[in-house]
C-alpha cells in the first residue's frame, strides 16, 4: 500500500473511533451535572500521567503509557463504558473488549493494527511498568472527581468505602505515592458524608 | 517541596484544568448536533499525532508533540474557544493566551511550570519539528469533523473555500502529504455544497 492509501486508511480509523465522544461514563466533570464522555476522560488521563510521572514505582517509557492511554477505551465504542461496581456489566467483559479491539484497530494498516493491539492488550494485563502505571492513572482519575463532586458517584449509587478501596487498590502496582494520597482523600472523604455506609 | 506536596499541587492544576471539559468549539462531534469540547478534541489531535506521524514533513520527538498537544488549548479555560474566522475574538488573543498560561501553568511546581510554559509557547510559535507537526494535526481535525459533518461549521458560517484554504494552508509546513490530501478534500467537499461561496 502507498503513503497516500495509508493515511486514507488512517483517517477512516479516526472517523470510527470518534464515535468514543459518544460514549458516557459515569463520572461527571467537576461541579457539572452532565455526564463526562470517554473522550475527554482519555485526554485527562494522558495529562495526569504526563504531570505525575516522578511518582511512578519504576521508570516508564511515557510515550508508550500515553499511547496505551489515548487508546485504553477505544473499545468502548462498541462495548459502552462498564462501571467498576457493577458485575452484571461485567461478565464476558475481556471477550466482548477483545472482538471490539479486533474490529476497530483492523481498520487500520497492518503494522498500526499490531501495534495497537498489543499495547491494549498490554494495558489490560497489567503485568509491565508501564501498564501498571497507566492503569493506576485510569483508576485515579475518577476518584479525583468524586472527592471534588461531593461523593459524585458513590453517593449515587450507595458504594461503601470498602467498594472503593477495594476497586482501586490496584494504584499501589503503579505509583504507592499516589496509593497513599488516595486513601487518605477516600478516608477524609468518606467521613464527610452521612448517608453511605463507612 | 517534598514528594507529597509535588503530588498535591500537581493535584490542583488537575482539578483547575477540568474546565477544559466546559469550552465548547465550533464544531461537533460526527452525527452529532452539540458541539464538541477542547478536552475531547485534546484526545483526539492526541491520537491523530500517533497515528500519522509517518506522514510528518520531518523526524520528530513523538512524546514532544503528545505534551504540547495534551497543553495546547488549556489556555481556553480562562479564554474560551476562538474560532479561527472570527477576526473580532482575535484582538489581543496572544496577550490573553499568554496571561491564562501564566495563571494556570503557574499552579504546578516550578519545574514543570517552566517545562509546559516553554511547550505552550513552542506549540504557538511554530518554529520547531515538533509545533509544525503538532499544529498541522490540531488545524487537520476541524477538517476531518466537518468533510464528515456536510459542511458543519462552514455552511453554517458561510465559510468559502478560498477561506478554508488560507486558513488551513500552514497543514503543509508539518505534513505535505497530508495538506495535500486535505486539499483535494476541501476541493471535493466544496463542489457538492450548494448555498456557499465556492
Amino acid at each position: 500500500m502507498n503513503n497516500l492509501n495509508q493515511l486514507k486508511q488512517q483517517i477512516v480509523f479516526i472517523v470510527e473511533v470518534d464515535k468514543l465522544k459518544n460514549v458516557l461514563r459515569q463520572t461527571s466533570p467537576i461541579g457539572e451535572s452532565r455526564r463526562e464522555n470517554s473522550a475527554e476522560h482519555s485526554w485527562q488521563a494522558i495529562l495526569c500521567a504526563i504531570t505525575f510521572v516522578e511518582h511512578a514505582n519504576e521508570p516508564v517509557d511515557l510515550l508508550k503509557v500515553v499511547k496505551m492511554l489515548a487508546l485504553h477505551d477505544i473499545v468502548e465504542v462498541d462495548v459502552g463504558d462498564v462501571f467498576h461496581y457493577s458485575k452484571a456489566d461485567a461478565k464476558n467483559l475481556f471477550e466482548r473488549e477483545f472482538a471490539a479491539a479486533k474490529r476497530i484497530f483492523g481498520l487500520l494498516p497492518q503494522a498500526l493494527q499490531e501495534e495497537y493491539m498489543a499495547l491494549w492488550l498490554e494495558f489490560e494485563k497489567r503485568e509491565t511498568p508501564e501498564s501498571r502505571y497507566a492503569s493506576a492513572i485510569d483508576r485515579q482519575i475518577p476518584l479525583i472527581l468524586n472527592l471534588n463532586n461531593a461523593g459524585g458517584t458513590w453517593l449515587e449509587h450507595n458504594i461503601s468505602k470498602a467498594q472503593v478501596l477495594e476497586k482501586t487498590q490496584h494504584i499501589a502496582e503503579g505509583s504507592m505515592r499516589l496509593w497513599d494520597l488516595t486513601k487518605s482523600m477516600i478516608h477524609e472523604a468518606y467521613e464527610s458524608y452521612e448517608k453511605v455506609p463507612k
